[in-house]
């Protein structure tokens, strides 16, 4: 292992656990340097969020807009395999936390992730383009050519039901004014849109943005760390989950599957049968 | 099993899974019969967590409550069982997903649970007082005097390490304002207060109430379902986890466990040097 | 909180952590005093479990009737939740044994849990028979007319879908032949049947003792304790979890729902197209 | 989305959930073709876990050869993050089972992954040998050579504590008779070795096997995929976070963090004293 282990540390006098976000003591809960009393009432969920996450408050226009794309993520209905894994985990008999912790335990890489490899390729493109002193274009076509090339797939772009999601253009109808107002720089929200129209060029059919693209694009303008998006996610859908698995435990249905025991629902398609000792051990 | 199966439902043609919470079409999403392009910027984290649960939108002062309560409980540094352990899991190279559900797996009856507990009380306490028309400190009295007597725990009072939690000033000093301003009735803060006062009496010690028990109180006042506590502290918590678990897998740290190997840390207090074959077998 | 803190412990010399399970040095791994080689091929897994829980090594008749119950609780097929779950998760894009723990996560009270319940009803009823010197029938009857009349339901009897399932008929046949050898004393079998006949005779229906049932009763006559009877039917169902999130896995199918998008599998009840800013805001 | 989607598959009638697994009907339990009652005291653990995953029965030998390398990675201690977030969260009031999901959640690429890594080094070295004609270690040689240039890890090889495991000549000591005797091939175990020595060669310094580089190698000889390794750790370890989490349980201390609340270990590192309204807003 190259990187320094947790005892080296340690022995060096650093601390097992140290941490810049908070400090508990006596009657004293400060976080980043702020006393909770004065964040309570005075921040709200999306500036808590990004305080604990980044370090600053961020100001109430870009907290909002944060606000604004935990709000549209809170649900997609019964049949996304988060929302499922919570409702049935509700049917169980198990604590209902760990219901919610059930479905957000599969909002993984496939499950709302293009969030984080789009930030990651927004982030990426505009730095190639400063660090080189390229044309934003260029360097996206070049980035988009690569990607195709090694057959890898555009993040935040298409979706297996919507092709014309109305909640893009609502964020996006949310950020425009802000960049007008100079309060984002609208840079990443502007590479996410010349990623789209030119893969649907390239391709020559339409191609839409996804929530996760907008969603990407809004949380760079914002400075949000890519890496984080997956636990952002988990509190954005996290509601729906909660909501989804307070609705399903209260129907008082136990253990409750997927779906009704039908034949073309439920298939066997496996060896028939036999017994053991024959030729098939190994 | 007394309880109706899913099986019966579904066979009178109610549906497998059914759901009042929400409707997704092909570039529609609704909630709770509202446009989620209408719902986003327009309602706030805390007002589309209680739309999502309760299927109403929150009026914006109680919303703001609702949203202090979320704040006041976002982290309590990286000794909590559910920040170590979701710090933990984001050093055993998993989804960052799964290292927050790891976290709020965790937050269970005894960590984080007495919200529920207390708001269960808070409700009965009202119910009775009204269903019988009895005095009010006069059912607070019959009730503790009865946990007392069955050794329970009344819940939402003391700490570990806080006598007198600024996070609880802070959340009385906004509420009393909406009571008197009769934004909100005031009766479950009020109770609670009353089981406190008379529990340190009888006891003849001090004994203060904690985040628990306003947290309680609070979510009494805007009406939501004891039940879901646990799911919405998640929500509150998961903001710490996330942020402490994002710094832990920034540091580089491969596998690292809840402390230093000390002698005094972690102690092996079992049998001592035994062979197979000896007469402990059973 | 009555109970003793870590804390406290720790300050009176005791360690943080304290475990008689294991002790692990530079190139030792001992397991409750066992040198972990010599463990190695020759216990196997039932016997390493046993260890492990209860500190002692189990006879190799024992252990085969132990690995016997793990075997028969493996799987029962996609459309248990756990199952059902664990297969989801393996869409998602998350870490593979983040995807066994969804499953696991789901083994709750309802599902898998009246194993624990069980076994705690046959452990209470031997004793209270040997402690009071009654008659073990005339305990049974007073337990069981106690749980009538709390309308508590009698655990391990009755199936959603089998009335005579032979992985019941199985473990008795390889338990009873251990009991008139001496090898187990037969006692809570024999306990747990006579619950199932007198129900069956009160209810005047026939019912039928179901797995969680048997497990229990040979999980008492080995003297595995019963809170632990969760965590061992997570490792017995942990088999059929991971087998079944393998194959999902396999299959290349990204992000998948518990259903298709039928009509009558997934209802929208709830209210139809409202607006904001209508009457219904609280 | 290049994948076909389960919606696809259905519509051409092959089942929403299909399974070569398990058919459960009324009354029938049947795994991969056999009766469960057949299975149920004819196969031990490891080979209805191979059944399951792989659908065939295990020989004997082989079989406990497998269940060896179960017994192996049961437990290391309560300093392993596996073990001790399971054993935290069982002292949240959370059920047992879910306990023992918080640890198997934790199983993943750093902790415990190395052997998935090692299966598919090792089979994609045999197969590349096989493919091309080529000498064994001339492909070995090639392949490490391009790990190292690309500064890969060789997974296999190095333990933060032990560089004499005993876990290790254990199970070689009982792999290699079943290779004189041709009941594995020895080819994976060669192949691992090669590796293992050749490293310790380039690097001019001693580099000893672990316990993921032997399992590797067995897992390899007896046929199972790679891509299950997670999956089949969660279960070889998942005894030793049930039993940790059960001991823990049963200290009957509430809400354990991971370590005492000492400066030394545990330390806030971040800014201090700051208000609300000053410079840092961004």
């Amino acid at each position: 292992m190259s990187k320094r282990s947790a005892l080296e540390s340690y022995k060096q006098g650093e601390g097992w656990w140290k941490t810049d976000i908070s400090q508990i003591k006596k009657n004293e809960v400060n976080i980043r340097g702020y006393k909770m009393e004065e964040l309570i009432g005075n921040v709200s969920y999306s500036q808590m969020l990004y305080l604990l996450l980044c370090g600053d408050v961020l100001d109430e226009k870009k907290a909002k807009l944060f606000e604004s794309v935990l709000v549209a993520g809170a649900d997609h209905g019964p049949r996304a395999p988060s929302i499922a894994a919570g409702r049935m985990a509700a049917t169980c008999g198990i604590s209902f936390n760990s219901a919610v912790a059930t479905g957000i335990n599969l909002l993984g890489d496939s499950h709302g992730g293009a969030t984080e490899r789009g930030m990651k390729l927004l982030y990426e493109t505009w730095e190639e383009a400063l660090d080189n002193d390229k044309e934003l274009d260029q360097v996206i076509d070049d980035k988009l050519e690569d990607m195709l090339a090694k057959k890898e797939k555009l993040p935040g772009v298409g979706h297996q039901l919507h092709d014309d999601d109305p909640r893009v253009h609502r964020l996006y109808e949310l950020a425009e004014p802000m960049v007008e107002n100079k309060d984002i720089s609208g840079v990443y929200l502007q590479i996410a849109e010349q990623y789209q129209r030119l893969l649907a060029e390239k391709k020559n059919r339409e191609i839409t943005m996804n929530i996760d693209g907008v969603a990407a694009a809004i949380q760079c303008e914002i400075g949000l760390p890519a890496e984080a998006a997956k636990g952002i996610f988990a509190l954005s859908r996290g509601m729906g989950i909660t909501a989804h698995a307070f609705e399903e435990m209260n129907t008082g249905v136990l253990v409750k599957g997927p779906c009704p025991n039908d034949e073309e629902l439920v298939k066997y398609t496996g060896v028939e049968d036999r017994k053991l000792g024959g030729r098939e051990e190994i």
